[in-house]
């Protein structure tokens, strides 16, 4: 017998071929060959009832309604904020993407962004221009403060490579935390006291009620003069309002955004033409679909032989 | 008695300060303190006269001719190819800056611009500007071959620091060479085998008889379609003219040039426009004043106690 898992993607077409390409062939080996994975269009009315596990990536939730005995999702991106906000209660349960290399994709994209600023590539790239010849003052990474807004996987995974290449890191977290070389604050006080130091703020964070707004005009402007801010977690953590501010008035020099409230960013958005702000169309760390695809087959799998649910994320805490 | 070194150097004026506070601080920390440093208009004829070692740095090279005395001189840069190919044959010893932080600021922006070309800047800065929300499939770092043509000390801090972020790195040099985790190739077969297999080509080649115009037409054309080149080296070692047929063509998909025949880059350069180079003003390593002011005392110190005078350049081979 053929068993059908549902699958709820929003994507590009050609990021769709890449899944449809690794989900197979992950099955089959984890020892599912006899499983196919289907878009929900596909199913007919016994296929939804009989499903029980589907695989999603920034699905439109109210389609996992289609499947009225759904016990659990596993979602292919780590972010799963609009099905917790927008599914009604029920049992189903969550389980993120947590895969290694996302974390140290991650990692990379805080590295490559990090030294972007640090390098100056903006004001080298106005420069050229305008056709100006002209060296900036080089600082030492030692020199430069990293502050990281979040310490789960992705921050100590950003916090290790941004050490290894010799920056200086300090750290916030809702609850304490502590990472080898990195100078650890926590709670209301702690992010006061990494935002006043940081050359360079970094956002890492899970959208959460807490963290909605988190990064608003009073937070960014505790920021040294000429900082410059990266966002890698969720649009609205971060006022973009007051950001464009703060760039205009000259306090903060540049912004990395690959997160928006609204994605993909409408293109009237006065975002796209600011010269201090670099856009990026979400893509700090796409899942790999090769190594994401076997960890998701490993889960079926072991629900399939066993019925057990992999660790689900907590509705309550939002993470 | 005050003794005087001359000091010859062509530099922006924020540049020249900060060696004018870092040079005395370190003499001073070196034994040194009755040592003066002046520029040659400040020298009288019996000052040049007494001159057995200056402290040069991009000199104009018939300045040293004012110093008919000079018996050797300390290089603030490690770049000395003027020096030696203007200047008339003498006894005359050149010591280049070996400073351990210059190889370490090269080795970070051979990774910052490795960086940019992996994680796509270049074509997201272009997006962005149209306002194209676009993700582009992205590849691990072990997916990316990069092939170092040089492997001095430059070259061996990029292979470690490439390396240690997941690279795949192969190397070129002039003689055999073996350096950990670098696939080493040598001679003129060994260029053609690095070159073929290189998605990212990086110059850290000192400019000598065999290097000038090493990177024409028909070695980039072996490079793999969509490859990129980045120049940290000097500028004669790369074929400009052929560089923009090969983008043009689409055979290369984008370069990091940030040194030229002729600097500053002149105002009515075709390569300041160009939509798939990117133009530095020769940055990449700037000395470190601090660190490279202590070893260019402590060169000074032993050869007032001594008269030892440490290894210069090999003027027949060029470095």
């Amino acid at each position: 017998m053929t068993r059908t898992v549902p699958f709820l993607a929003r994507m590009q077409d050609d990021e769709r071929a890449a899944w449809m390409e690794a989900l197979p062939a992950a099955l089959a080996a984890a020892g599912l060959a006899d499983v196919a994975v289907h878009p929900l269009d596909r199913l007919d009315t016994d296929a939804r009832q009989a499903a029980r596990v589907a695989i999603v990536a920034n699905p439109e939730p109210a389609d996992l309604l289609e499947l009225p005995n759904l016990v659990w999702v596993q979602s292919l991106w780590a972010g799963v904020e609009r099905l917790l906000s927008e599914l009604p209660p029920s049992a189903l349960q969550i389980v993120r993407m947590t895969d290694p290399q996302m974390a140290e994709t991650m990692a990379e994209a805080v590295l490559a962004w990090t030294l972007y600023l640090h390098r100056d590539m903006p004001r080298y790239r106005a420069q050229q221009r305008a056709r100006v010849w002209h060296e900036l003052p080089l600082r030492l990474p030692s020199q430069r403060r990293i502050g990281l807004l979040g310490l789960g996987t992705l921050g100590r995974a950003a916090a290790r490579r941004l050490i290894a290449n010799g920056f200086a890191v300090a750290g916030w977290s809702r609850t304490p935390a502590d990472v080898a070389g990195v100078d650890c604050h926590h709670g209301p006080s702690g992010l006061v006291a990494v935002l006043e130091r940081a050359d360079i703020a970094v956002a890492l964070l899970p959208l959460t009620a807490e963290t909605r707004g988190l990064l608003d005009k009073t937070r960014m402007a505790l920021l040294p003069r000429g900082a410059a801010v990266i966002n890698f977690a969720r649009g609205p953590i971060l006022d973009t309002d007051a950001l464009r501010d703060l760039l205009d008035s000259g306090h903060l020099s540049h912004a990395v955004l690959d997160v928006f409230e609204h994605e993909p960013l409408p293109a009237d958005d006065p975002l796209w033409a600011h010269p201090q702000i670099t856009v990026l169309p979400h893509i700090s760390a796409p899942t790999t679909p090769q190594t994401a695809a076997k960890i998701a087959a490993d889960n079926l799998a072991a629900f399939f032989a066993t019925g057990a649910i992999p660790q689900a994320v907590d509705r309550a805490r939002g993470y």
